[in-house]
């Protein structure tokens, strides 16, 4: 396989920092990515997501398969050309949405054959036809291997079936990606919340060979201590030379747990889809701004970001877009909780160039108890 | 009156452009305002806003009276300070919102007691008040009389009622607005669509004495050719050193032909709202981005232009866009056609000072034909 370099640069415990290069920049680890859902950071312009220091996005495989089609993607030159976005870009492999929004017509071992949740049509997902979307219609620079996910609880027969069927795909999934110079091929490990299941899937991927490892099937209804406690074992399961990527995860809180277990990249809709509803992520915890408290508030949301949206205007000017229901609210909410996510990345990369992530970690903890939730972050330091 | 320079540059025809100076800058004629009804010009960031070229914004009373209050915005700084617009900002007097959008219980000599469409408060808004709201509350730089409108068509004697009642209102506007320094008073001429009503209205309220006078009561269902017909001597009416502002308009051929006859400045909620509704300017007329026609073209909707919404993005992804009903498309559509009327008003400004504005009238009348509507503006020179 190519390079696709991961360089660490310094530890902390398990924590890691680093850079991950591709041809289209580099990742600094561990790293963020806005979820760029349908072609779009909703509610962005990509230079609005590019000055929150955003280094790779990701986009979803099953709502752009759907819409624009991803040939259509293809013709009108890749992903990044459509959206304008030139650094990085990760897809998903499709078979998360498929599960989540799709209804499933039929999932045999070939493929997932499911009816788009806007129009009904019927479509078929292989591992093939995911690596055909990514790899060499959508152009992503790191693309995921397809997967079967299953929604925990569940019996553990039922998670190693699927953990085993995962791993049959991601053998298929890298036979058809072959060999590329540009873009890089993630396995994704399952096994719910069993430790020798999580172990056994790694051990399969490993002698698959990807270019990163992917902690799937987590953040699917298990809950903020059923996760961590995977974390507790899952990441030090994967080779430590390559990266590690918490799909779909999280909360300030769970980022910071699982960057402390050697975690190393992560996506989540949180940040765009709570600042559609009002709600900035602060260092003491989200907060709504359509609460009347912030109605006379002049302080911004965060004065010594670079962000216009976190630094420049009013919790009461917010307060009042909110309440108003209007656009430039969503977008300066949606813009400053992406902002704040990479600050958060950015104070972490920091924290564990000089030893003090333990530190972070703590204050961390400390304020999510006092915000009254598991939802609060570290202190800048 | 305090001084408010308008210092007319050349002339092309009844045309003209020239410079009205503020304490808050300069705002180059024939101008566009684009309408920041509550705070904010809707999707769109002031940065953006600004990087079309607009000189000076749109705030409506009516609309910030019920939501946050002109009290609560005057608590936070005012106007400027609230929404980060420090460049001019010229209020509305309210009346044409009480009228289109609340119930309206009573109209008497006094003042209009209306129902806010928001939650069914009572409100009373007076010349006084409204002087109060805009200049002391708001600080608007540019304060626009209270007046009364009527719907056309109307008879006469409605008509001239009104606009009799309209000039003793501006009277009471300019006893309340007193002596200012840094702002200044626009009188409204009214009389619908006959040239004695608009003539005695005119001479009324040059007795009075304004900074500058606006053309009301048109653009409320009167159609292009009336309003045109109006603007054949309304404009004429108005002293020519002093600015005049046609409110409410337009379409660009509108806008045209407003300039062509002597208008100044012009305010719409059009390229926003159009823009949120898919539909793009352009120097052909509009275009909606939903039309199956644009999915895979990817030219943009203006490559010659200096805004990212305009030169940066394909139509195919504004197509996407606007099909899969995303924010982005709203905000780009808005932030383009925005760019677009001020493009239109800088090529005007251009013409006249080069003595060409009757060929751009011109290609803007068979333009607008070739359309199939009225609706085309110029070529740019």
């Amino acid at each position: 396989m190519a390079a696709f370099p991961f360089t660490i640069q310094a530890t902390d415990g398990a924590a890691r920092t680093g850079v991950l290069s591709t041809t289209r920049g580099e990742i600094r680890t561990p790293a963020f990515m806005p979820v760029g859902t349908a072609g779009t950071v909703k509610a962005l312009t990509v230079d609005q997501v590019a000055a929150t220091g955003a280094d790779i996005i990701l986009g979803n495989t099953y709502h752009l398969m759907l819409r624009p089609t991803a040939e259509r993607v293809a013709r009108l030159g890749g992903l990044h050309r459509f959206m304008r976005w030139n650094k990085p870009i990760l897809t998903d492999s499709g078979g998360f949405q498929v599960m989540s929004l799709s209804k499933i017509a039929k999932v045999t071992e070939e493929a997932v054959t499911f009816a788009s949740h806007i129009d009904g049509s019927r479509h078929v997902l292989s591992p093939e036809r995911s690596m055909e979307i990514q790899a060499d219609l959508l152009g992503s620079d790191i693309v995921m291997q397809l997967d079967e996910l299953v929604a925990l609880p569940a019996e553990e027969s039922v998670v190693a079936d699927a953990m085993r069927r995962s791993a049959r795909w991601g053998q298929r999934c890298k036979a058809a990606f072959g060999q590329r110079d540009t873009q890089a091929l993630f396995g994704i490990q399952q096994g719910g919340t069993a430790e020798h299941l999580r172990r056994e899937s790694a051990q399969r991927l490993q002698e698959i060979g990807f270019h990163g490892y992917a902690i799937g099937g987590l953040a699917v209804g298990e809950g903020h201590e059923a996760m961590v406690e995977v974390l507790d074992f899952a990441p030090a399961q994967l080779p430590p030379e390559r990266p590690r990527y918490l799909m779909g995860v999280g909360k300030p809180i769970d980022i910071v747990e699982a960057v402390w277990r050697g975690v190393d990249m992560f996506d989540c809709v949180l940040p765009t889809r709570s600042g559609r509803h009002g709600q900035a992520w602060t260092w003491d915890g989200p907060i709504n701004l359509k609460n009347a408290r912030f109605a006379e508030d002049e302080s911004p949301l965060d004065p010594d970001s670079d962000v216009p949206a976190s630094r420049d205007y009013s919790r009461a000017y917010l307060h009042h877009l909110v309440k108003a229901d209007e656009i430039l609210g969503q977008v300066l909410l949606s813009w400053h909780n992406i902002a704040f996510f990479q600050a958060l990345m950015a104070e972490m990369r920091a924290a564990i160039a000089e030893g003090r992530l333990s530190a972070f970690r703590q204050a961390s903890r400390a304020r999510a108890a006092a915000a009254g939730s598991d939802s609060a972050a570290g202190t800048p330091g």
